[in-house]
């Protein structure tokens, strides 16, 4: 029997259950994840390192509230909070561009998120592939 | 004639030359680059992605102010500025786990620093490799 292919770019994925804030387990971790323990800055934001879960290429960095963390987990998409434009902002809603969320870290100091995504097209506005295609060395 | 093999681990490399500062074409770009461009936030910080070279693990994201990227480019190794002790911070100066620049490039929005290194030993305090080792999903 012929398996149903799944469609590429631009395609629906299951969404990562709001669930998942209640913490999972990694490696010999056992604590409990709590959305609240995250040290967000002042201005109520956290950086977000974006990475490509394929080729592991560091597409971009942007910024969450715990709103946006919060939508993120809820639609299995990358959802920021812009700060020049003050609003909400699912990567993609515009460009088709969605980053499908296949997994979220945080580290050490709980100051900053490593999201790994599947990207469709381009991750830059620019329409490079990604964010940082310019060199100081 | 037997090749003089690089000795392991806290070793000197050759440094980056501040001359990197004037610019480097990359890709198509043509664009010469100063560190006055980058847009560093109020607090006179940039955010920098620190990404293993060989592994493309992303490790950690620590912040450097305009010094302490001019000292980074000098000596070759990262320096940082420590938001919590308030000094510079020449990531392994305590633990020897320095990290030796491959590379460094900005973000289109010019707030953004992703450095690529070679890792010696781990990158986080609590001697795990990386930072990231907690996942939320």
């Amino acid at each position: 029997m012929k398996r149903k292919m799944e469609p590429r770019g631009g395609i629906l994925e299951r969404p990562l259950s709001i669930l998942a804030l209640q913490g999972k387990v990694f490696g010999r971790e056992s604590i409990k994840f709590n959305i609240k323990d995250l040290k967000f800055e002042r201005n109520g934001l956290i950086p977000a390192i974006i990475q490509n879960y394929k080729t592991s290429e560091v597409l971009m960095l942007a910024y969450m509230n715990k709103e946006s963390l919060r939508r993120t987990l809820k639609i299995g998409k990358t959802c920021f909070w812009s700060r020049s434009r003050k609003e909400y902002w699912i990567k993609g809603s515009t460009s088709g561009c969605y980053q499908y969320v296949k997994s979220i870290a945080y580290d050490c100091d709980m100051d900053a998120l490593l999201v790994k995504v599947r990207q469709i097209g381009v991750a830059c506005h620019t329409g490079n592939r990604l964010c940082f295609y310019r060199k100081i060395v």
